[in-house]
């Protein structure tokens, strides 16, 4: 039988020898985590997620979009709960993780995890700053609820991720809903049924499509992903009832949007223990699909001293799942410059700076020169080549040399510490505009000190200032 | 090339022989219609579904889910904007939205198009109300709004909605979300371009899984479908972008949901012109799948005095879709009771009234008389039977007799003033108990002169009254 209550298996009278059901595995899973259980190194890297997710944030926290969904937000209303960043807004928990989530995805600039073939920290963090500093949590409270978030998505990603981004759905969006609602189900201290009720409610909730991107849908989905997660998270803790095997059941979330269940698969340790080992931040200002191609034309053009002129024609061969998430052959506006691997392969082989926001102006869209190589550009997709982090950019010069350089921009660094020192420079590259230099280090310094804030009362508080441009 | 910016038809420079796409003449038509196009019967089935909404709403105010959900709506906090209805609560107008959407589908006893294999009016009504209170819209502005909602979330159903709930989606929901986004961007007077980009935005919005029902996520759907709709068009209205033919683009909402995107099936007028002409109101307060059989129980109970000491053995003959819908084998609550065929069987040839709310209680699940007979009831999934308004109920006597009876619950009345009489009576039945007879009788003359209140704010201060069970 395949009704809902006929399948659902009792996991509270189940047999202890019989396997348990991949949603209520992974909830007891998050359930479990505790601070002690992370070693520095992730607790490292959960910082470095929130140190580059507050500078992203503040950077995107002026775009237009942001701005359409903090007035609706005013207009609604809402307890001043939550700090709706680098605004002077403090809204309803639900409505700050909406804002700051899309400001936080609005750049696409924020950083990766393949396993879940989406960006985990604007799902996950936008909804626990706003529940931990609506309920009072500690630093490290926080740090293990994202951890057991991010984690929890991964997982899930591991076993549906990648069907469901070829399927159209934007992964950051969906499975952002499920780690939003497992990172809250940690903080607000559910146990595993209820932890699983809350990714039973966020399997309901998830939604989002790939199509969207280069619209203002894209960012939204961040927003949205982080707020109902949260929302499911707070009805589960407040009795609401859903399946406990949402994820794997006939008719479930993996079976309508993509993957095969697998208990085996979700739980594979990655390498070093933790997804969180496997991060990837952003240091150009573009889709993750550009980067490895930007990284190959970029030393092409340090390696052979190229310029525009000297160039006659570029071939960029991809993974063919290039094709509708970074491949608008003539982007007419700056965010659609984003996802077009001729534009931004142009902009790295005239020596543009694609890590600066700048580059991505509407105005700069059209920069003759850029324009002009841009067009000598031909994207290749080759199909025997997998996912969007592997690229070769072959320069046709105009002396009849070919170059070649392949890059693979989905290996983590190992360095933590030179990690660090250029998210540091990221940031105060993204945040110094905003709030001057100063404000950013200090920022700086108390997410370094995060484990040992008693409450984020102190952070909130420097992320309630209203940006210089839009102190609205 | 499959980028959403390169394959979006540019609508407003294309030559006047093009056929537009779906997702815009779709937004097209509802942005046209005007109150002096509606016909008198369709302004009545217009009334009679609100009317009907609002029995249903309050008869599901007391539920717990609802209350779970005003509770978390008072802890987020809002502007007093639009009225929870039976609860002593104003809240902002997604809230509101959110939490009526929920109680008017909680008793599983609201309205049906088969266009759109789901339930219209829990989805656009409560965001409809919320928005006309909000802005202050006159009664046929309300009207209005509603049937352009209304035919658009069918025309859309036709193209997709089988396909959709056959592959899981709860197109309640799913459909409801584009429903409501249409019906809201009517009374906010979008254009067809603002229409199309606030379908756009709810196309990436819509959520819902099949799985969940006999859980609290089901009426849940409801209300995120209602409240994600008003949140698209007031965004659209602000000039967020979106994607304008979301519904079939490449990895649009049809291909990622089901469904095959035709402009022609879409727009082909329905017998009498106008869907709602289809639509089918319930008199009991069961999954409309089990009303065909519980029909023709009936009849075969009235024809043949029949008695459960009488019936042997009985056979359900429905379409195979039932199964996963409606055909919960053994209930254990009053829930689950109304996705059960053969409970609902049993209660009608056991003579339990099936109209009734208390015949669902948790309680009455366990009734001996009823679950003996259950225990002598198999349900046929038949594959050639298309649908789940077709039934037939075959009873084998004590003495051996062979009876049979077949109905159809999909065919709507075509006399409305024996509709209206019928729906009085449950409204009556479903109100009188909230809010006592005169109230009731004064709600109904109130909603029967819809067409000449300049604002709802009548109708809103009568909803605004606590219900006697749920005075908080």
């Amino acid at each position: 039988m395949s009704t809902p209550a006929a399948t659902a298996p009792d996991v509270a009278t189940a047999p202890a020898a019989l396997v348990p059901g991949l949603t209520r595995a992974l909830a007891a899973r998050c359930a479990a985590l505790r601070y002690t259980d992370l070693p520095p190194p992730v607790r490292l890297l959960a910082r470095q997620c929130l140190l580059d997710w507050i500078g992203v944030a503040l950077a995107g926290a002026c775009e237009p979009l942001v701005h359409m969904l903090a007035e609706e937000a005013r207009e609604q209303g809402g307890h001043a709960q939550a700090t709706v960043i680098g605004h002077a807004l403090a809204t309803s928990s639900r409505q700050a993780a909406l804002i700051n989530g899309a400001a936080s995805h609005a750049l696409d600039y924020d950083d990766v995890n393949m396993a879940c073939t989406g960006h985990p920290s604007v799902a996950l963090i936008p909804a626990l700053l706003a529940l931990a500093e609506t309920r009072g949590a500690s630093g490290r409270d926080f740090l293990t609820a994202f951890v057991a978030g991010y984690e929890t998505m991964c997982r899930i990603g591991r076993t549906s991720g990648d069907a469901q981004y070829a399927r159209g759905f934007h992964t950051t969006a969906t499975l952002g809903t499920l780690g939003s609602a497992a990172a809250c189900a940690h903080l607000l201290g559910l146990d595993a049924d209820d932890t699983a009720t809350a990714l039973g409610i966020a399997s309901t909730m998830a939604a989002g499509l790939k199509s969207m991107f280069g619209t203002m849908c894209k960012p939204l989905h961040a927003g949205r992903a982080s707020a109902d997660g949260l929302h499911a998270a707070l009805l589960a803790a407040r009795g609401f009832t859903s399946r406990p095997d949402a994820l794997e059941c006939p008719q479930g979330l993996i079976a309508t949007h993509g993957g095969t269940p697998s208990l085996d698969i979700a739980l594979a340790a990655p390498a070093g223990g933790w997804h969180l080992h496997h991060n990837l931040f952003k240091f150009h200002a573009a889709c993750y699909g550009t980067h490895a191609a930007i990284e190959a034309a970029r030393q092409l053009r340090t390696q052979h001293q190229l310029t525009p002129a000297n160039i006659a024609h570029v071939q960029v061969r991809v993974g063919a799942s290039s094709e509708g998430v970074c491949n608008i052959p003539e982007p007419r506006t700056g965010l659609e410059a984003k996802f077009s691997l001729r534009h931004t392969v142009a902009m790295a082989l005239a020596g543009v700076d694609t890590a600066g926001l700048d580059a991505y102006a509407d105005e700069a869209v059209g920069q003759p020169e850029v324009a002009a190589l841009r067009q000598r550009i031909t994207v290749e997709l080759v199909p025997e080549c997998p996912g969007l982090t592997l690229s070769e950019v072959i320069v046709h010069t105009a002396n009849d040399a070919t170059l070649r350089q392949q890059h693979d921009s989905g290996r983590p660094t190992s360095d933590l510490q030179a990690q660090q020192q250029r998210l540091e420079e990221k940031f105060h590259r993204l945040v110094d505009p905003v709030f001057g230099a100063a404000q950013s280090a200090r920022l700086i310094t108390l997410v370094a000190q995060l484990d040992e804030l008693s409450d984020l009362s102190p952070l909130a508080g420097m992320l309630a200032t209203p940006a210089s441009c839009c102190a609205d």
